[in-house]
């Protein structure tokens, strides 16, 4: 049967079995969902749903028909003239295809009202489905962004849906002796451009497609000229989170023809927008070439469909896709594939961090199925362990108070997503206790991105939801932290006497405001920079940590001068967003179940394979560090 | 440049350094060599080819203009007048596109004349260069059809070589750092249908294409359906040896759109035809599907470059290769690929023999250079010693004297090509030597690839190579052997009440007259079956070998009968055309230089994967038993 003839199978039984009265405007495929539209979506059961869920083995979804919502403009009155003044309204956000108000409001305890009557008198009022949330402290442009481009564009939006879901629902049956496969795009024994391809004889599914912002050449690609890759064949782009080494070429697949889906969480897409942007803004300025346009974000927003932890969903024919809480950044997951009917599971860990960090909890290690696991390695070596936690942070707040006592600046390169945000609260905690006293500027993406962090507290670790739900204690509007808007803020920090500390991106000083910083205060010695994240081969960043003293690097009249280095260079490892040694390790022993096949990435070489060895003599299973263009048979 | 520009900047060239009364009437790519073409080619020195040669790095080759070659017919009847009747020649073979003409006779060195008196007397009468070769002593119809089809096809053939030529000469560099990999498309763990994908960036080579005369499903056929395989894309295809499992599919390819060269032996191009149209032939008397016919096996021959051993050629760009002696069967090859200029090399050994045999030379086991090293495991596993050749050769005799003592007869299921003549030469001995007396019926394709055998004296071993060389010791043309012409013949061998021996094909039972024969032989305890080779998972001959006593056979009239199995059952495994265990640790002893890599294949999987072990012990090398679908990164 084709997509269409399901399609018209489920309309026929709908309309059969719906109540007598309901008056259904149509049946479609959107996304993985079957949705069903009607003048009165009310008067269909929790019931009614699940038994159609159950019957077609699909995602069933009742929406209101779009005649019968009111105008937002008007909707948007009547919520403010329902919910009581008391409640501070922020903002109505209006999703036009899947009928639902987000009511943003700073008590959104008086928009739900006594058991929920306030909402009541909303839905029936405005026919929207009213889902009220806390306004988050800080506003993010980057999210404003987003869901106006989702509501401009929603006609496109809704054709999109419909057409993957097509896509997804075309009738494919996997055989019990059906081969899989994944070939390596990139990303393997190496760190930068990630890029698996899993592969049936029915369907194609990339995980992750990222850029090696270190190189210059192809290298900062993943093998798009392997053989088997196709871009008219992907059926579906997962994305474990938003670095670039994981999302850079997503807006690339775009503009290389690319139209199906990318699942991944609402915060990987919010965050991978931003540093997608960024990546462009940076890239323009330094006149490198940048393979895609902002138009191309703005469609890879578009094809976006966003997935909760734990959430599974048809991906392709005979393909579910779970994700599950990573602990490395803000929305990060591992990719857990389910393919078949009880076939095969493949889970990719993407980048993990397995401990509570401050912001996050650890990453999921027990899974319904497993029988494959493809999982990182960036200190996979014998030697990575890292320092613990709590030293590492005594000692940046050591760094720090001994560098202002000398009157110097401290430069924190971070990647502007993760790192920069735990360190905002460990600098937040050493301020308030009085370890220093000087201004910390926040320059590059961080404030927005923070922004984007405040706007998905289900996302945060339990102790800093409750912390973010009570605006008076979020650490985030800590008065020490100073917004640097523009270049000018900048040569005021830059040029000030008093000593400060600086967060700025790139984290590797691939370009961005570190990069700035770094040039006009490495000649002096009182001042420091402190890396705290992984430093790629090629990059300033690793130069600089390896000692070099002099640097040419490119003026703006385009000469190249030499930035001699005389500022004190710390390295504190302590801070990763990686799991050390000791903790993949840990995750490996605490995994349930035990997989069949392990195979390391993300990793130089030499890690890759210390850690295949490590996994092979703790289960004596088959595992292996592929090389990239490796494609090798699951089953 | 584009292959023609590159032609043009050749011929400028070609023309500017001729002798100045030299006629050039044409230059052009035909396959890998640069074809030019003179109405006085005798003017162009050995120098002049060489020195370009050099200087372009290519193939160089002089024919004359087909112009001032004699009409075949009238060119035919001079030589006739200048040869002495004495020569005894039999036949005249005209090859329109490379301008020679062969010569058999019964004694060629009366055609070659004193110091080559006589050729030279020919040649400048006719034009054509004369090739003497002594006239084979069994006259084979395959290759008549084969040369009658080249030479009434000979314009497509030039086509097809001159498109050939252009797409090998493309001008394409690899770059230093570029990919190599393999990727296994069938005959992995596993005896079958197999089948290598050899990729580079800008170009991908065929190694094999077999079938699985077992398997009637899909199975039964490489993995087309493998992401990185596009049959569009192939620049070469190379067939190690005319048996099913390594070349069943090529006529395949070219049903399904492919209509490039295919890379073997001459013996392996006419065997190969012969196999496969034999395979059709039984496949449409039982009513099963084939997927070709015999226009595709003719088209296949048109697109045939052949290759002798030692011999290097360019098959696409940046990709040569030599095909080495394998010792298994006339013809077999190792196919040794060498890739960008100095980058890497491959070999894969197809089917070894690493001791001489009645027939062949053992295969070969130094190369000038070697990277991985693909090779098959046939009898690779721990257990698999075979026994010694003379105690076999004992032993088949005992058994056939005793069966003959008894009044019975022995059916001996041979693969058409290889032990079917290493059997006749033992037979052979046996008769002679008064062992045993009776005739040997030779059934199905034996007596045809026979002929064949004798065509090619040059690939056979040197003692071999003597006896037909003197006919008087022809052991192929003894008295013992007999041909079973047709079904009439057939019955007559049945039902007589005289003791006799039968070698039949096919090999594993899988159809052919060798079922026929032990359909109507089985339920007999006077009679015996012998198998000599190996019988693959599925087939009849597995089911008889392992000793069933009762099999269901579909009759004539389309209904199953069960056949008993009464007659006697002996495995002789010291006559395979493989290796066996020690032989193959042998090989890999001698092998020269080490390469990095061993990849074992060819072979059920305990098999390989004992042999990629022990491999690993010896060497300390990466070894590995690739699963099909695999794709491994060789650089």
């Amino acid at each position: 049967m084709s997509a269409e003839e399901i399609l018209n199978d489920l309309k026929e039984n709908v309309i059969k079995r719906a109540p007598g009265n309901a008056v259904i405007t149509d049946v479609e495929f959107e996304g993985s969902e079957v949705v069903i539209y009607a003048k009165n979506p009310e008067l269909f059961s929790n019931n009614f749903i699940k038994e159609l869920a159950k019957d077609f083995r699909k995602r069933i979804a009742i929406r209101p028909d779009p005649s019968v919502l009111l105008e937002p403009d008007i909707a948007k009155e009547r919520i403010l003239r329902i919910v009581p003044d008391d409640a501070e309204v922020v903002n109505c956000i209006f999703d036009a295809n899947t009928g639902e108000v987000i009511i943003e409001s700073k008590k959104p305890g008086l928009v739900i009202g006594k058991e929920g009557s306030t909402l009541e008198d909303i839905k029936k009022e405005i026919q929207w489905a009213p889902k009220p949330v806390r306004a988050p402290p800080i506003p993010s442009d980057t999210i404003k962004a987003i869901r106006s481009t989702m509501y401009r564009e929603r006609a496109d939006v809704k054709d999109i849906l419909r057409r993957i879901g097509r896509r997804i629902h075309r009738d494919v049956k996997l055989r019990d002796d059906c081969w899989i496969r994944t070939s390596f795009l990139g990303g393997s024994r190496e760190v930068g451009r990630t890029c698996l391809y899993h592969q049936t004889p029915e369907s194609r599914i990339m995980i992750d497609c990222g850029i090696n912002v270190g190189m210059d050449d192809e290298k900062a690609f993943p093998h798009f000229d392997a053989p088997e890759f196709s871009i008219e064949e992907i059926d579906a782009v997962v994305v474990t989170h938003a670095h670039l080494d994981h999302c850079g070429f997503i807006p690339g697949l775009f503009r290389y023809g690319y139209d199906g889906p990318v699942y991944c969480t609402k915060p990987t897409r919010d965050l991978m927008t931003l540093l997608q942007k960024d990546y462009i803004d940076i890239a323009e300025k330094e006149g490198k070439p940048v393979p895609y346009t902002s138009r191309d974000v703005k469609n890879a927003i578009k094809h976006t469909i966003p997935l909760d932890y734990g959430v599974t969903t048809d991906i392709a024919p005979a393909v579910k896709l779970t994700l599950h809480n990573a602990g490395h950044i803000l929305g990060s997951a591992i990719a857990h594939c389910h393919i078949g009917d009880g076939l095969y599971n493949v889970a990719y860990t993407g980048d993990i961090k397995f401990e509570a960090s401050r912001l996050l909890e650890p990453a999921v290690c027990q899974f319904p199925r497993l029988e494959t696991l493809i999982m990182e390695s960036t200190y996979g070596g014998y030697d990575d362990v890292l320092p613990e936690r709590d030293e590492t942070e005594k000692e940046l707040l050591k760094v720090i108070s001994e560098t202002i006592a000398k009157g110097g600046k401290v430069i924190l390169p971070v990647f502007g997503i993760g790192r920069a945000q735990e360190l905002m609260l460990v600098l937040e905690e050493g301020y308030n206790q009085g370890i220093f006293n000087a201004p910390v500027f926040l320059d590059g993406m961080i404030w927005e991105a923070t922004a984007i962090h405040t706007a998905y507290p289900e996302y945060l670790s339990k102790n800093m939801r409750n912390r973010i739900f009570h605006e008076g204690d979020n650490p985030f509007l800590s008065e020490v932290f100073k917004k640097v808007k523009d270049t000018k803020d900048r040569r005021n920090v830059i040029g000030r006497d008093e000593p400060c500390i600086i967060l700025a991106t790139s984290g590797m000083l691939t370009g961005g405001p570190s990069v700035e910083y770094f040039k006009t205060l490495a000649d002096d010695e009182k001042n420091a920079i402190v890396f705290v994240g992984y430093q790629s081969e090629g990059t300033l960043g690793r130069k600089i940590q390896k000692g070099w003293k002099e640097i040419p690097l490119m003026g703006k009249n385009g000469k190249t001068r030499a930035i001699k280095v005389k500022l004190s260079v710390h390295t504190l490892e302590g801070f990763s967003g990686h799991c050390d040694r000791k903790q993949l390790i840990k995750y490996l022993r605490k995994l349930k179940p035990i997989p069949d096949k392990i195979l390391t990435i993300h990793g130089e070489a030499s890690k890759c394979i210390d850690l295949a060895s490590t996994a092979y003599k703790l289960f004596k299973k088959e595992t292996k560090a592929p090389m990239n263009l490796d494609s090798i048979r699951l089953r």
